[in-house]
């Protein structure tokens, strides 16, 4: 709990309204879309500036308070829930799109921002901000940026990280450093930009940031491929990038995923194949044309059963949403949903999918599996119950195996979503002792006293994957 | 000097014929592209492999003896100048193109590769490694990672670290840590691969690199306009980029620069005008037929006096060359040519320009413009001579004059071409106090005996420029 002397010092610096310690307001921030991970934090303090958060940061250092920044908890590796108590830290009161500049193509916002209002913003004035993560109608920019979010458009547009051209970041010790800037080269020492994005809260707090936009693509179309297996439909994504050809959106479901998305969303998803792709390709209307004409071509040759143009934008649109809805529509089947993003090479993804099913059945566990087949970073979900302990621990087993295989096939634990607390037994991995020696090092250089979202990214003893909290 | 016993230990390494501290061999490698940072190293070192290098920084580090590691040396920032002695750690025998993987679009390379030869290797199999510096028939794709080199395709492709997926680096200690690999996306932790890119050999040793490729482009066509004076040129520019229209190259000479490579290059470039605008747009050739037509009319529209789009391919081939040449053509005039990077927001070019040329009146200095219009990455240019005192005290106020117009226009001190040690007193500026502290900390948190390129980067205590050294 936080004493009396550091309550006073934070409520002065926010005003009572803004500094919430009721077991309501405690409860409401104590999880994100993480499973199992729930823990109350002390306070939850919303601040309406930079100098505020100095402020508040300043007297955690001191008093040794961990803080744990927050947007709207979408995070699926239990990177914002406050697992060892504190300050929770949000950004309803600092949501402005501060500017969005068509000469220099940037857009300037606060962390709070909603990810699809911005999209929304810049798209009225011709101009794009491809990073789209499903959950995009709900997840702020910061939340964003900290995550390096990924999305539909990865494959061809990148990421979150690809989009940052500057941010202005409060320190553990309440320093505050603008880096980059409206500059499409700067090299004046570190790219401290990158570092922070995707640093998942541990080393400081985003206050503002500079994103780049593009010109919004022309015009898009949208194609359903239907396959009777999934190595086919594998096979199909890694040829069509063989053929030179890097469509907007490139995703991937299995029959189960279908099933479950159909029901949900009821926009004609078949339900009685093996494998989808979902693909889009966007860009002067020539372009698109020709592309899209190539990829039927190639999908058929690859044995799909059935390839169809989406007839007009509106059933485009509806196709991307329920892929978008996959999650939602998962969580619906069983008490638990477990969404990973072990992510390989292209060329391993019908390896790696073969690798899951195989995995789901010596664990005797149920793994639908979806995602971006483009870029190689799938999301195996899995269907559970958290008080079905020994069906848990066997879940847990699975995951393990699916983190290793991706690792053998020179993949990451993690593509889009983050290490957080989840993963943390697992980034040594990837990084080996070394790497994260490395890493650490970074982290308490510039986070002493460790109160940045303590507990995240970095594992202390435990090997458990899923940690049921009571 | 080294003692006797660390280079025992060193030639036990790497053998003798890879070792070499010889008058003649250390004077070959105390300079790089800097005017006046001259400087002996005590030895240079040849390594083979990873392993040796692991070995020689194990001995370094227990030695306290500083590494430089270094490429072609055609570094414009003094980032490669053996300031403080120590060891040169060439990758002449680590220059290997190990890979070219097809189906995920990645090119595997030791860090000795010559840029334009990895360029034109995938080239070969219809792929495109966009970072092109001018330097690049011998810059190394090793200093190409250490200063994040961008070049004449960065406004459309953007530079170096948009290229590097994944790194196998050398820490100071001799722990080999590999991050990143043939994968789209990877948030598995903090993303070391951007810090090390740009890092200027002062965090590590790159020892392997894998690159990002993409599809080569299916055409492209070169066209120049003429302005009769600058701000005509550098409010076309605006103007193409605010038509939503994103050239490959948007390249500016000033009258001066036009001159002298004209003289140099003798390819047909006016010399009669005061701006002259190299535009070169790429891509299907239905998109660049009415990219070309459009940018024309702009130009047009924006007082150019000529619009001329290259009759042949070759004829834009001997443009870019030239332009590519502006360096050495400058190098030719005076016996001192110092080359700058201030880069700043593309809508600020041309205030930053009429800066540059009233900052050269007020200083009564000679510099030529020229550079990435585009990107807002200018390169004023100033031909003077190093053994001239008073004028070189005159150059170094001018330019320091340049860097703070720079920052007062939201922009930086290095687009391009690194801190160094030249630019070092002047990080501040654009970090402010706070931002340097942050990178050193991470400096000293993963090189805690700074022995990599020490003096680079981070200033010790002087202000000026130019040390001209006895």
């Amino acid at each position: 709990m936080l004493n009396e002397r550091t309550k006073a010092k934070l409520i002065e610096v926010v005003g009572s309204a803004n500094f919430q310690d009721s077991s309501e307001a405690r409860l409401v921030y104590s999880y994100d879309a993480t499973p199992n991970f729930q823990s109350l934090p002390d306070a939850v303090i919303m601040p309406e500036n930079k100098d505020q958060v100095k402020r508040i940061l300043t007297i955690c250092n001191e008093d040794h308070v961990p803080i744990v920044p927050r947007g709207s908890g979408t995070n699926l590796s239990a990177g914002t829930c406050p697992t060892q108590g504190g300050i929770v830290l949000t950004f309803n009161r600092m949501n402005k799109i501060l500017e969005i500049d068509e000469e220099n193509l940037t857009v300037t916002v606060q962390p709070g921002v909603i990810t699809l209002d911005l999209i929304n913003a810049v798209e009225a004035k011709g101009l794009f901000y491809p990073p789209d993560p499903s959950s995009m109608k709900i997840s702020t920019i910061g939340g964003n940026i900290n995550e390096c979010s990924g999305g539909l458009r990865g494959l061809k547009y990148g990421v979150t990280k690809d989009y940052v051209l500057g941010l202005e970041v409060v320190l553990a010790n309440g320093d505050c450093i603008k880096m980059g800037g409206k500059l499409a080269k700067d090299v004046a020492g570190y790219d401290l930009t990158n570092l922070f994005v995707g640093s998942e809260g541990t080393l400081g707090v985003v206050t503002e940031a500079i994103l780049k936009l593009i010109p919004i693509p022309e015009t898009k179309q949208t194609l359903l491929a239907l396959f009777e297996d999934m190595d086919a439909a594998a096979k199909t994504v890694s040829a069509i990038i063989a053929h030179k050809i890097i469509p907007a959106t490139l995703e991937f479901l299995d029959q189960p995923t279908c099933e479950v998305v159909e029901d949900f969303a009821q926009v004609g998803l078949p339900t009685d194949v093996n494998a989808v792709l979902l693909i889009e390709q966007d860009g002067p209307p020539e372009v698109v044309k020709r592309d899209i004409e190539m990829i039927s071509r190639i999908c058929t040759e690859g044995n799909a059963v059935s390839v169809k143009v989406a007839a007009s934008q509106a059933e485009a649109e509806a196709l991307s949403t329920a892929r978008r809805s996959a999650l939602s529509a998962l969580a619906r089947m069983k008490p638990t949903t477990i969404l990973e993003d072990a992510t390989v090479p292209r060329s391993k993804i019908s390896e790696m999918v073969k690798a899951i099913n195989e995995i789901a059945v010596t664990y005797n566990v149920k793994i639908c599996t979806f995602g971006h087949a483009g870029d190689g970073n799938l999301h195996p979900t899995c269907l559970t119950d958290a008080r079905d302990k020994e069906e848990l621990h066997r879940v847990e087993q699975a995951f393990e195996a699916i983190f290793h295989k991706a690792i053998e096939l020179g993949g990451t634990i993690t593509g889009e979503h983050g290490v957080g607390e989840m993963k943390a037994p697992y980034l040594a991995l990837k990084m080996g002792g070394e790497g994260v020696a490395a890493m650490k090092a970074i982290k308490y250089a510039l986070d002493p006293q460790g109160i940045m979202n303590p507990g995240k990214i970095f594992a202390k003893d435990t090997r458990k994957r899923v940690v049921v909290r009571s």
